[in-house]
Parts: structure tokens; sequence; C-alpha cells
């Protein structure tokens, strides 16, 4: 049968290896299987929201309030919006791809950095849209304009903390790119681990509600799938002025955040106290990958997420690492596809992060 | 800001109102509504998936197999077909959203009945494909097939049992039909309440696997939301050849399904016996609904699904009922926007279906 051309170009995402497949491959017990591969909180999400999710099992037959009436209110109230300010998706990617819809078609260009979010140009190619790249590592916001000027994109994809390196744009900086963006430029600012960033420099830390009240082109990404440990749960939600959200809403599939998950976002939202003591750790734990990547003379790229980009000199194969890490039970995320000889490493729990160190101390 | 001219058209899905609201809008006390809207099954899922949610709670921070590896093991089994002949989706919905996606675009034909499933034209108005519809209220595959000669559609959308009617089509007829499209036209075979027909009448229930051997241009969908009792969940599935599941998968979000849902469908597909035990009490209890529509000289629609369709004739409005009814907590489905004098009820327990007896008695 004959499909769209457009899916000719299409290749679909690579996601991290799951633990499953790692049992199944390689025959490790899936208890010796260590995942620091997909930047999840490794310690969970609050006990408050386990007994929460367990309280209500019960309503998974029953179609979740579409109206999301819970989630929305402890959303506005955090971030200080209005409701009609909000949509909610099943992750931050499906408010991504609700953008990319609703702002982008067959020839559109969208501009993004060199080494970015993998999901923007898979949703950019299912509409046909060009991708402009910059080409510095760091987003580098005067190419970044340069480029705007020279290619009058659709949309402008700032993800700060950028993943898959961790570094992170300076907030006074943005705000002055942003001054310098025609309103009919839609710039979304993903900042899914934009938690860690705001834990750890404030000059860094942009927040939905300066954003939309100064722009009104501006889209902010957030997701429960990082810091708030429900990376298994699906949802994350965009904020920006209400025509944009209400352009979305004509995209938004019906019902597309389950019953539990809602539960358990609004219930996270409850517990602040748990989330900032994970990011503590987090930071606390990254030390050691600074004295790892040292021992190693690897780069390690500063990183204001959970995650630390270690960069290996052309001596050296990041993927061979990678691959016989993997071999040995420890995920880590290869960025060779990304056209970088590195690896991404989740901060994990103290035992796990002991366990990389352990097995890549003997392998390098 | 300015958006793509497609989103003019498209107008949101309208969901049941959700128990939530009618506590909120009413002021009942939510243990005083019964929600007969959505078909969900009233029993819930089986004791057996509820355990088995609880049991891995703690894991909502990882996210999903996306190989999916142990719902699509479990669904192959059941349907004796093979992995890459299975594409599963956020509900059906999701794989309705990737078919006409793959296959349709700007000025494209839909084909589908008069009255059917909502969705399939507002994701057919997502691509600015055309709908035409046929004019008789249950399925006609001749008119089907005169349309299918003038137009000359890329898609045609069957959904048997229909929702929101609940007639079911004749399995014979539905094949020789089959056998008169060419095989660059997709044909979807929706089969959300498919369960209940097979209970009901075998004349009228077809397999996944008899169509799809048959056909390369079928596509069939299912559904957990219906009668496995994981409405909340968001899961169900296409089964079709190959090459269009692969075409399918471009399109797919990565990590579309929860964790928690992965396990949910998996185990309840290990306890057919309760899903069987919910579809023969559901069928009991439809016969007092035959009763009442008899009694209040209402046409009754002959249902192979989980609801009954109450046209009214008029001189009666059923919208002014459903009205009347949500004031007093009971939400049915005003069929009036899919230009019906009719209500939508979901079998439910006795006890809901009593009161629901009860009070319509009172009004009608």
């Amino acid at each position: 049968m004959k499909f769209n051309a457009l899916l000719d170009d299409i290749v679909s995402y690579e996601a991290g290896k799951p633990i499953e497949l790692v049992v199944r491959d390689f025959g490790i017990d899936s208890k010796d299987v260590v995942k620091l591969a997909s930047n999840e909180n490794p310690y969970g999400c609050s006990p408050k929201v386990q007994d929460a999710v367990r309280d209500i099992v019960a309503n998974m037959a029953l179609y979740p309030d579409d109206s999301m009436m819970n989630l929305k209110a402890a959303l506005s109230s955090k971030f200080e919006v209005n409701e009609d300010e909000l949509i909610i998706g099943a992750g931050s990617d499906q408010v991504i791809e609700f953008a990319i819809h609703a702002k982008a078609s067959k020839g559109s260009k969208i501009l993004m950095n060199s080494i970015t979010f993998a999901m923007y140009e898979i949703y950019a190619k299912q509409v046909g849209a060009e991708v402009v790249r910059t080409t510095s590592r760091e987003h580098d916001l005067e190419e970044f304009y340069a480029l705007y000027k020279e290619f009058n994109p659709e949309i402008i994809f700032i993800c700060t903390p950028n993943n898959p390196t961790g570094d992170a744009i300076d907030a006074q900086a943005l705000k002055k790119f942003l001054d310098k963006i025609d309103s009919e430029t839609l710039v979304v600012v993903d900042g899914a681990y934009m938690e860690y960033t705001t834990f750890k420099d404030a000059s860094k830390s942009v927040t939905p509600k300066e954003l939309i009240s100064a722009y009104d082109n501006v889209l902010y990404l957030g997701t429960f799938s990082k810091a708030y440990g429900l990376g298994g749960m699906r949802v994350g939600y965009g904020i920006a002025q209400p025509d944009i959200i209400k352009a979305f809403y004509k995209l938004r599939p019906p019902f597309n955040i389950t019953t539990l998950t809602l539960e358990a976002a609004t219930v996270a939202l409850q517990d602040e106290a748990f989330v900032q003591e994970c990011i503590a750790k987090s930071f606390s734990e990254m030390e050691h990958y600074a004295a790892f990547a040292e021992k190693h003379q690897l780069e390690i790229i500063e990183s204001f997420t959970n995650f630390v980009t270690l960069v290996f000199d052309e001596k050296r194969s990041a993927s061979k690492l990678a691959q016989e890490l993997l071999e040995r039970g420890m995920i880590v995320r290869d960025l060779k596809g990304y056209g970088l000889n590195a690896i991404r490493v989740t901060i994990g729990t103290p035992a796990q992060n002991d366990r990389f160190f352990e097995l890549s101390n003997a392998l390098l």
C-alpha cells in the first residue's frame, strides 16, 4: 500500500534500551541491570504519590476527567498562570507535536540547536517541515539570531537546559534574544530539566510566568518525567498565552492523560520537598562524575540537569564503552547518533553511580 | 498569532461529562452521581489487574518498555497474529490518528457512516481531508460501495458494532464488501465493542486474523477501554499486514503507553473469564432496557454492545430528558450532536440501571 510521501523521510525515535530488553538479549538478571540512560529520577516519585495512586486503582475503568480540573488547578497555582494558559500533554512531547502541527506545514522552517532533543526533528518531518540547525554544540543565541534572520522560521526551539548536553542559557541573554523575535514566530522554550537548573543557578532559571507575560509568542514546556519522578506516567505541559493554547486544544486528542496519571501528577505537586531533596542528592552525586572525568581525561560538559555528558577524545570510542557497559548490564546513552563521541549518563543513586564507576574504571 | 488554516475547521471532541463536573456544577455528592455516558465496564477491570498495578506503583518513575514486549506477546497469542502485524496506541483513537496521518492529506476523501464515532471526522479534519458520509442510520454496505465508486476514498471506516447506535454488520456481508475494494484503499474495521458482538451473535463476529489474512488493505481496531474495563488507562491496538504497521510506526510517538497501562493490559488478557462474566451480565441487564423502551414507546436499536440507543419520536425531546437526568446526577449521552433525537445509555450495574429507570419513569 502507498502512504503519504512525507513518511519516507521519517526515522523513528530511538528510545533508551529498556531493562526488559537487556535482560532478554544478554541473559542478565533484571535486578543486576542498572539503567542510567533516560534521566529518570532514581529515587522515583514521592511515596505520597504512590499511596494516592494505589488508592484509586479501582478507577482504571473510568475515563479520565478530560477537563483535568484538579491538575490544571494545581499547575495554575504553582506557576501563577491562568488555566486558559495551560495545556497538558502525554509528556511534553505531545505539546511539541501540537506546536508543530499547529504552526508548521510542508516547506516551513524550524530552527533548533545543532545538538538537541531528537523529537523536534521527528515531529517536524511528520508535517514536511525543514529543519535548520546551528553549528555550535551549545546554544549560541547570536547564531540563532543570524539564522532566524536568514530563514524566517515558523518555530524556534530553545532547549534550556539542553538535552543531551546539559548546558543552560543565561536567562537575561534569553530575554534579549526573545525581544528581537517577531511575534509571528513561535519560540518554544523547553524547560524539561528546569527544576535542576533553578536549584543550581538562579541566573539561568526562567519561569513560564515571566516568559508569557512578556512575550505573546513563547511556549514554555515542562514535564513530570524528570524531577517529579513520573517518567512512566506520560505527563507534561505547555504554558503560553490563551490564543496559542486554544489552537493547540484543537489538536489535542480527548483523554490524552490516564486516570492514574492525573492523580499522580496532582499529588506530586503537593510534595515539592521530596523533589527538592532528590535534586540536591543528584547534584551532590554529580561531583563524583567530575572526579571520574578528570581521572580518565574525559571532557565533562557543565550540567544543569540530572545527567552528565562525557565527551571522549578522538583516540577513544564512547560507543565502544557504551556497548561494553551494556553487555555488563549498565545502560547509558551513546550519543553517536547526535554526532558526538560521547555518552550521556543519568545521575543515579550512590549505589548505581558506584557501579558505573567500577565497571567503567575497569574498561577504560 | 496565525496558525495553519486547517485548524479553522476543527471542532474539538465533546467527551461525556465527567463525574467531577456534575459534582461541581450541580452540587451533587459524587457518590450520588451515576455515569452511564461513556460505555465503561461498570464492573471495572479484573481484580487481578488491580492487584498487579498496585504491585508496581513504584515503577511509575521508569519510562515504559517502548518495545511493549509483554503486551505485544499477549496480544499476538490471543489473536494468532505476528507481532509485526500489531501496533499499540493510547486508545484505539491513536491508531485512527496514525491511519489518517499515514494515508490521507489535504483533499483526500474519507468515507464513513452517516452516524458513527466522532473521532474519525476530527482526525480527518486535522489533515484537511474531506469526509464523505452515507445517508442511512445503520451501515448500508451497498450505499458504501456506491460512494466508494463515486469518490474513490483513501480510507473507509466501518464501525461494527457501530457507536453510538449499537447495531452490527453481518460478517459474511462485510467480507463480500471487502472483496470489492481496491487494495490501495485502506479499510478500517473498528471493533471497539466486538467482544460484546461475539458473545451475542457469531454471525456478526469478525476476527482480526481472518480479516488480515484475506485482505492486505484492512486495519482492525480493538481496545481495552470497553469490555476489559480499562477506559481510564488509554490503550487500544491496530492489527494489519506488516507494511501498514510499519508505516504507522513512523508516526507513533515514543512511550505512548504508560508503564502502569502496559501492565494492566497484559494482565487483563490473563483473565478472560472476568470479561466474559461482565459481558453476560450486561446483556442480561439489557433486557430491562427493552422493557423500559416498550413501556414508554421509545425505539430501541438492537444492540450488540454494552449500551442501548433509545430513539424518541418527534413529539418528545431526548435532549430534554438527558438534561433533566443530568441535573439529578444521572449522566447519559444526548445524541443531538449526531443528528438523532435519542440518548445513548451504557448498561450499568443493576443498581445503576434501576436508578436510571426510576428517574426516567418519573420524568417521561
